[in-house]
C-alpha cells in the first residue's frame, strides 16, 4: 500500500490534496459506545487551524469537520468512521507560475521522481494540509483514552534560539504559540515579526507529554512503543529529529546516572521518558521533535525546473513563518493515535494485570 | 500481532530469547535469483558478534547462521527464508539471583506489567541478543541493493564526550570501535578501560549513510522513508534519539540556510539528509542515532522486586560497557531493511522513471 | 483493525451505512498515470444501481460518484484516492418499528452481540449498500488491468432451479439479469414475478471469468490467488459458497480425469479454473459463488427482540427479490481488486519472466 | 510480503520446503500464560503424519516438533513462538528425473513462471508438507480457545462417491479416515485399495464444526468471519470449494425456508452455519471443503518441460491416494487459527457484552 494508513488496530487512513476538493479519512477499529460529536473534533481543529493569528499562514480555512458514518445517536458504533473537511480558500493560481519548478526544500522534485505525475497546487498531497485529518482522528483517540484519565498534551519548547522553559499547562492554551511560559511571549513575537519581515522562516522544537499511561503498552522487538511513536512523529511534515526522554543527551551519560532507579514510591527519575524495553513504564511519556524551518520563503533561491533548466524561485502563496507553532496539536494527535493503537493491542493479548487495571474504571 | 515483524513487502519476523535454545527469523518477500550463502551472512554477524574484543561483552557466541529454506543451489527462490542461530554460551544461573528483581533501566518491570510471565534469563526476549537476526536479514537486503550500487555503511560518531570526526570509510573496519578516524583510538581505549574499571557504562552516537539510493523511495504521509527509518532505528535496544540529516540543529536555522538549493549539477548541500517530503532525493541518506549507556552495570543501585519489597541490585552476567559499539552493524541492517522494503514498494507501484532506472542495470 | 480494508498493495478501505449521510472509500496504492474519470466509474455503478428494473429493489439512488483526490487533470497521481457517494433516498422511518427486533437471517442480532450499539436504519453498516464502493474501486483495478488486456466479467448462472447455460457475453449486458443466454429470460421473469407476489426471495449462482491473466499471480502458502479470491468473494453479503474451477465436483473425480494435461499448444482442459498451487497458470480464471435468498421478505416469521421477548416480523422497506442479480458487478469488482493487488505484489518481487511480460506492452 | 503469513493479531508465518532441512514457523500474538508443551502439539501432528496407515503416503516422517522460544517453564510468555520440524526421510533423487518437467495439476509450471527459480525436490515450497506448521500453530489456538469451551473438530464427509453420514464424534478418531461413521469403513477401504491399484487418486469432502463459539466474532465488510475462514481453508493445498452452512444448496432455496428463525430458546435451524452478516451467531460454525484428487499419480500423462518440449510423465515419489484424508487436522487447524485471530480482534475492540462473557470464565 502507498503509505496513507497508520496503526494496526486503531487504523487511520487519509486522502486529500492542499487544493483538491476535500481532505478526508477513515478510522477503522474505533471501539463502540464512545460519546463524540463534531464539536469535540472542531475544538482541536481550531487549535491547528491556519489564519487564526498573525504568526501563521493567512490562508483562511474554516476546517469544518463532517462525520459521515460510524457515529449514531451520539455514540461510536464500532464500524468505520468517515471524516470529511472541504477545502474552501484555495488560491491555486498562486502556484501556476511554479508548476514546473522544483522549489528547494520541497517535495516537488521527489514526487516527480517517484510518480511522474504531480498535483502542483499548494504542494498537493505533500502539503501539511493533510494533517487536519490527523488531528481529527487524534480526537477520537483522546476521547477514548480520557475515560482512563490518560491525557496527551504538547507545547512549544523552542523556536530559533529562544528556549521556552516549561512553567505550566495553563499558559499553553492562552497564547498563539502554545508556549508554556508567558514570559517568553514578547521575545517570540519579536522573532516571528523579524522572520516575516525578511520573508524567511525558522525551526522549532515541540514537546509532547502523555500522562497516566498505564505500564504495559508497547510490543517487544520491532513495534516498541517508542519505535511506533518515532514513526508517527517523523511522518509529520518538517520533522527532522525525535527524542524519547533524555534523547541525545544520553550519549554523554554514564549508566549509573542515566538509569531510573526504583523505590517503593516509584521511579526516582524519568530519564527514559516513560518507556523501558519499548514498553510503557507507567511514568509520563515524554517526546521531543525538531521541525525544520519551512522551505516556502520569500527569499530568492536557485533551483532547476522539470526540463532541466536552472531557475530562480520565490515561493508565493501564504505560508507559516514557523511550521512548528501549528505542529503542537498535530504532534499530540500522533501520540494519541499511537497510544490508542497500543492500548487496543494490549487489550487483545493482555495479561490479567491489564484486565484488572481496566476493570478498575468500570 | 505482537510486534515481532518489520516491513510490508520485505518482511522480517523474528523469535528467540537471550538464553533460549535459539534465535531465528523468517524473511518474506525476498526476490528470487539473488546469489547468497551462509558465508555472506557470517561476515556481518561476526562484525556484531559478542566477545570479539575487550571492548564488548565477554559472552562467547559463535553466532553460526543456518539458512533452512528459501535458498536453493545458491540462489534465493522467492519463497520464505528460514534463519536459525543456536545459543551456545548461556550462563543462566548468573540470573537466578535476580529473577524476581526489577533491574533499573531494564525491561524487567515493564515485561512483568505487560505479560505477567517473563523469561528472566539474560533479559529473555528483551535482550539485544535478538539483533543477531536483524543483522542476518539485513545481509539479504544489502546483497539485493548492491546490484544497484546502493551501499549502507555506519560508523561510531561519538562515545561519551569523545566525538569521532569522520575521516574515511577504510578506518572504520580496521578497529574494534567502528571509528572512522584512527586518531581517536587511544582516547576511546582509555575511556572504555575507565568505564569498565568502574563497572559503569556510557552512551554513544552512531551515524549511518546510504549511498546511491535512487530518488523516489518512500511513501507520502504516514510511511515516509524517514518515518520508517525512525521506526526501524528506534526499535533497536537502547536507542533514545533519531536525527535525519541535520536533525536537532534545524531548530535554530532559518529557512534560507536550511533548504538545499539545486543547480544543474545537483543539490548544493544536504541538510535534509537525502529525504524530501518523505521521499529519497538521490542524495546520500544520513541518519544519526543516540544510544543510552547500558543499564547492566556493576554499580550498586536501588530497586524493588516483584513482591513490592525494596532491594539493591548489581547486574552480574557479562555485559557491554558501551552497547553503541556493537550497534553499528545492527543500525546498518535496519537501514538496509527499510530501503529494501521501500524499493519493492516503489517497484510495485512505480512510474516509468523508476522502471527506466531499473533497466539501466540490466 | 475492524475489517474495513482489503488488499495489501492495492488497498481499498470503506465506510458508510445504508441510511447514513454517505458511503465512501479510499484506494491506496493505485499506480500513477492511469487515465480515469467519474464517468468511467458511473458505468459500473449504474450496472449495480438499485431501482433500475422491476427485478430489483425500488429504492432509487442515483449513486453519483465523486472523486475527491488522487486524480489530477484526468490521470491518477499515485496518491490516495478519495471516493464519495451520497445517500439520497433513505426512508429510515420504515425501520423504526423494527429497531429493537432481530430480523431472522439478518445481522441485527450479531451486530448487537458484537458492539452493543447499532445503526438499525436499513441494516446500517451490514447493508449491501456498502458494495457501491467496492464497485467503484473495482473500476480503478479494471482500468489498470485493461492496459494488459486482462478482462474481468461475470454473469448469472442460476436462479432458484433455473440454470442459465452460458451462450455469449453479448447477451449478458442486454438484459436486467446479467443472464448470458436470452432464451432463459421468460423463465427468469416468471420466477421473479412469482417470488415477488409471495413476498419471498430466492438464491442465485454467479460466475466470474478473468481472461488474459498472465501466469505467476498469487503467492505461496497463505496468500494463494484462490485463497484471496475466496476471501474477497465470501465478503460479499449473502455469499455462502465459493468454487474455483470445477469446485465441489472434484470430490467424485479421479486424479487422471481432473488434472489438466499440457501440450505444446497449452493446457488440454481447465478443471483447475486457471490456478495451480495458488498461482495463476495463464488460463482463464473461473469462479462460482452461491448467494442465499435475501432474508428481507414479506413472509411473516418468528423472532425475538432486544429485550428477550418473542416477536413476529415482516420486513418492510424496499428489497431485492434476488440479491444475486445485482451481485454480478460486485463480484467482478472483487475479482478485479484481488487480481490488481496480486499484480502489484508480483511486480514488486517479480522475476525476469514477469518483467519481460510487462515490457511487451510498452 | 510474499504470502507466508496468516492472521492479524494471532499471526502465523511459516517457511520450509518438502525436501529442505526443516519446516518452521513463528506465532506472533499468542497471549501469555497458556500452559502448553511439545507433547500437546505432537498429538495433532501425529493425526496428520504421513505414513501412519496404508491409506496415506509411505513417506515416513516422525514430525518431531521443537518449541524454540516463547514458552518458559511450561507457559507461553506472550513473546513470539519459534517452531521447528526437521525433515528426515527425503528421497530427493526420486525427483531428479522430473526436475525440468511440469507435472500436470502441479505448481511446477506456475512456480517457474512466477519466480524463474524453483526447488523441484518433492514440490519444494508448494508441497503440502508445509501444512505441518499449520497444524502445530493450530494447537496453540485450540489450547487457548479450549479455556472458553470452544472446540474445533473435523471429519471426512465424502470420498469419491461414498458419502459418510455423520454418526458421532467418537467414531472419527477410531479410524484412519477420520470417518464419523464406522459403517462406511469397508467401502472406504475398498475404494482406496482400488485407487492405489490403478495408481490413481480421488477427491474428498471435509466438514469442520466449531462448537461453543460466542456470538460477536468477525468484522463487518471485508474481514467477515466467513471471508477469513474461506481464505484460510482455500489456502490449503488441493482445496477447490468452500461452503459455509448450507453452501451451494441455498441457490434453490426461498428466503422463507433458508432464514433461521429465532425463538426464546434460540435459533430454530442453522442454515447459515453459525455466521450472520459475517459475525458469529453463537450457533455451531459449520464449513465444508472440497479437495481435488492429488495430481501426483502413476497414470501416465502428457505434459511439457521447461525447454518447451512435449513429454510424458509418471509421478514417482510417495504420495497420498486421497489428500483429503490427512486434510482433517489441517482444516481444523485453519479454522482454529481464524477463530483465535478474531477472538483477539474482538477482545481488542469489544463491547461490554463480550467483556461480560469473558469474565464468566474467570
Amino acid at each position: 500500500m502507498a503509505g496513507n494508513s497508520i496503526g494496526q488496530f486503531f487504523r487511520v487512513t487519509s486522502f486529500g490534496e492542499s487544493h483538491g476538493k476535500a481532505l478526508g479519512g477513515i478510522i477503522d477499529g474505533m471501539p463502540p459506545g464512545v460519546s463524540i460529536c463534531e464539536k469535540d473534533i472542531q475544538y482541536d481543529l481550531n487549535r491547528r487551524k491556519p489564519g487564526k493569528s498573525r504568526y501563521t499562514t493567512q490562508r483562511r480555512e474554516m476546517d469544518i469537520i463532517e462525520i459521515l458514518s460510524g457515529v449514531f445517536e451520539g455514540f461510536t458504533t464500532g464500524t468505520s468512521i468517515g471524516l470529511l473537511v472541504k477545502n474552501i480558500d484555495c488560491r491555486s493560481k498562486d502556484y501556476f507560475d511554479i508548476k514546473d519548478i522544483y522549489r528547494p526544500g520541497h517535495a516537488d522534485y521527489t514526487y516527480d521522481c517517484k510518480y511522474g505525475y504531480r498535483d502542483y497546487r499548494g504542494g498537493g498531497r505533500s502539503s501539511a494540509r493533510e494533517t487536519v485529518i490527523r488531528v481529527a482522528a487524534g480526537v477520537f483517540a483522546k476521547k477514548y483514552l480520557k475515560k482512563y484519565h490518560v491525557s496527551v498534551r504538547g507545547f512549544l519548547s523552542q523556536i530559533g534560539n529562544i528556549c521556552c522553559e516549561f512553567k505550566n499547562w495553563d499558559d499553553v492554551e492562552k497564547n498563539d504559540f502554545f508556549c508554556p511560559n508567558v514570559d517568553c511571549l514578547p521575545d517570540l513575537d519579536e522573532l516571528i515579526r523579524n522572520i516575516k519581515k525578511k520573508g524567511d522562516s525558522v525551526g522549532a522544537k515541540i514537546t509532547v507529554v502523555a500522562e497516566n499511561v498505564p505500564p504495559g503498552l508497547g510490543e517487544p522487538v520491532f513495534d516498541k512503543l517508542d519505535a511506533d511513536l518515532s514513526h508517527a512523529l517523523m511522518s509529520i511534515n518538517a520533522v527532522k529529529g525525535i527524542e524519547i526522554g533524555d534523547g541525545f543527551s544520553v550519549i554523554e551519560k554514564y549508566g549509573s546516572e542515566n538509569r531510573d532507579e526504583m523505590t517503593l514510591s516509584g521511579f526516582k527519575s524519568n530519564h527514559a521518558g516513560g518507556i523501558l524495553g519499548g514498553i510503557s513504564s507507567g511514568q509520563n511519556i515524554i517526546v521531543n521533535i525538531a521541525l525544520k524551518p519551512t522551505s516556502s520563503i520569500m527569499v530568492r533561491g536557485t533551483t532547476v525546473n522539470k526540463f532541466g533548466k536552472i531557475s530562480e524561485v520565490v515561493t508565493r502563496g501564504r505560508h507559516d513563518p514557523c511550521v512548528g507553532i501549528r505542529a503542537v496539536p498535530i504532534a499530540e494527535a500522533m501520540v494519541a493515535i499511537v497510544l490508542m493503537d497500543h492500548w487496543l493491542r494490549q487489550k487483545a493479548q493482555c495479561s490479567e494485570v491489564f484486565q484488572k487495571y481496566l476493570r478498575s474504571f468500570d
